[in-house]
């Protein structure tokens, strides 16, 4: 990559989810300035940067490219200013949301991409009000944001469509995987399924069905695995076997609906249950800190893709894409 | 092993659930006499064990025992008749199931496991009306059941505790997870998520939001690679950071619930809607036979889960034991 090729990055917001931005820009070539008013963005940041500097190399089997550089800076102009990509990850409140994209667009680019981390909102609620609404669309990504390359697109009914083509440009560029979605929906898609799942689990723990360990063991060592590498769809295709999908569907549809009538409403979260979840959780991983368990994490997701890699399938075949765009880059 | 310590399975239906234990038994050393009335379920069955055959041995770094003798019988009388193990997978109708315990008890020691590998029907309902209740428990895998080591293992209220303990040996004993189920629930614990999502995937293709392909790879690029190592609340955990679990539930819980109050009730399974899946499933998957997914889908899984031999944890670890198991009997 030459000096004119290298882009730069403005992480607004450094958080678990901006900081992993941030790693992901970085550690793929590009300039990062961060803006975030708390005092221990800088620590945290550093932190997940280590993390990501001994995972995400072992993922490529070609160099990385030279590491760009990373400054913190005092306010949002600083950050953003002459930036190619810059990204929202601030708390989860539309008024924060809309204050800092009015700060952003007094000095930013007009070309360019301006992504939120958002989880909840629509990009047309984003888009409200703002000063240039063509520039903004949502790009959600998945914790830790420099492993899983799921990254979610989605334009708002202002978002120009060259704005969504190079936002998938460049994330690809950065080894990600964007999934445009087609239509603006609160959560958009992998969220739907993970609150599901999520209610499902509130639920089973409340009336002591199940532990929190018990629920993540019937997950990871059974459909966990599976849908690492299929998904859903794909996976109920091989299980219906030669008769086909359809026949699937119609065979096991009526037998899935039997529990589709119960524990359909919401639990409440009322202290009891979150002590209940807090308590279990620490039988369950308290021997381990944080940060070791970020580890732990790291190596299984970086020993599952290095698996895929070869059966170049899923997120194995990104990874081999990659160090195919790599090498034509060196 | 030793001649004497060799078990045997009576498989009762063989099916794609079915096959998969007999691959499962088969390959770990045990003796396994299948029974299923259908013309073409010894072909099946064979075609299962090759590929249960090819990628087994590969998540073992140490020798598999030598296989048992595989037998196709006329009649459960002949499969069951002093078997240490009988597994039912017949159709999910409660007559059927009942109708072929009554035959299977005629005939079996009553010492013997007897797992039912449904994934709806409660082990207490399954146990009405039995002549010997204490034996009958549910035991419901996941496919490919030869290389998934989940197995939700569920007591009815007359279900012998001793049973229990001994189908859960005996499962370790062929590399797989048993996970006691503290409490009956329709469809178990597993079941109830993969429905959960389901029921979202559904509601998604139907109102044209994602296609079944878009929903695969938000679900494979993304959280599929977390869960199939930690699961739902361990990452939870690691994601709310150092303020720890409570924090997180606090601090998501409200966010996470603005969906909960919409898409809650159950799609129809109109033909439109079966119809609309299985073309995109075709669009998605069409180039591949059903045997070549297979294929795919299992050196995935092997590829993935040797990964986590390396980190030794979750389905890794399982693995790791099991290599010393089978080193201890050799």
């Amino acid at each position: 990559m030459t000096k004119t090729d290298m882009k730069t990055a403005a992480i607004i917001g450094g958080g678990v989810i901006g900081g992993g931005w941030a790693a992901r820009f970085l550690l793929n070539g590009w300039n990062v300035r961060v803006y975030d008013p708390s005092a221990d963005a800088d620590r945290k940041i550093n932190e997940m940067l280590d993390n990501a500097r001994t995972s995400l190399p072992r993922l490529a089997d070609v160099p990385m490219p030279a590491e760009g550089a990373l400054s913190f800076v005092a306010d949002i102009k600083a950050a953003v200013e002459n930036a190619d990509w810059i990204q929202e990850s601030v708390p989860e409140r539309i008024e924060i949301k809309h204050t800092v994209f009015m700060e952003i667009q007094k000095h930013a680019s007009a070309t360019a991409v301006l992504g939120s981390s958002t989880s909840g909102y629509k990009p047309s609620v984003l888009q409200e009000g703002a000063t240039n609404p063509k520039q903004i669309l949502v790009a959600h990504p998945f914790n830790p944001v420099y492993l899983l390359p799921l990254v979610e697109v989605v334009a708002g009914g202002e978002t120009d469509p060259a704005i969504v083509d190079r936002a998938c440009e460049l994330l690809t560029s950065v080894g990600m995987k964007p999934l445009k979605v087609r239509k603006e929906i609160d959560a958009h898609i992998a969220d739907r399924f993970l609150e599901a799942v999520w209610r499902e689990g509130l639920w089973l723990v409340k009336d002591g069905v199940a532990t929190t360990e018990e629920i993540d063991d019937a997950i990871r060592y059974g459909f966990g695995l599976r849908w690492a590498q299929m998904g859903l769809f794909e996976t109920y295709r091989v299980a219906g076997g030669e008769a086909g999908m359809a026949h699937f569907i119609a065979q096991f549809g009526p037998c899935l609906q039997w529990p589709w009538t119960k524990l359909m409403d919401v639990p409440e979260l009322t202290d009891e249950l979150v002590d209940k979840i807090a308590t279990q959780s620490d039988e369950q991983s308290g021997m381990h800190s944080i940060r070791e368990l970020e580890r732990i994490r790291d190596n299984n997701l970086v020993a599952m893709m290095r698996g895929l890699k070869q059966t170049d399938w899923g997120a194995g075949r990104l990874l081999n894409e990659h160090d195919q765009r790599l090498k034509d880059v060196n």
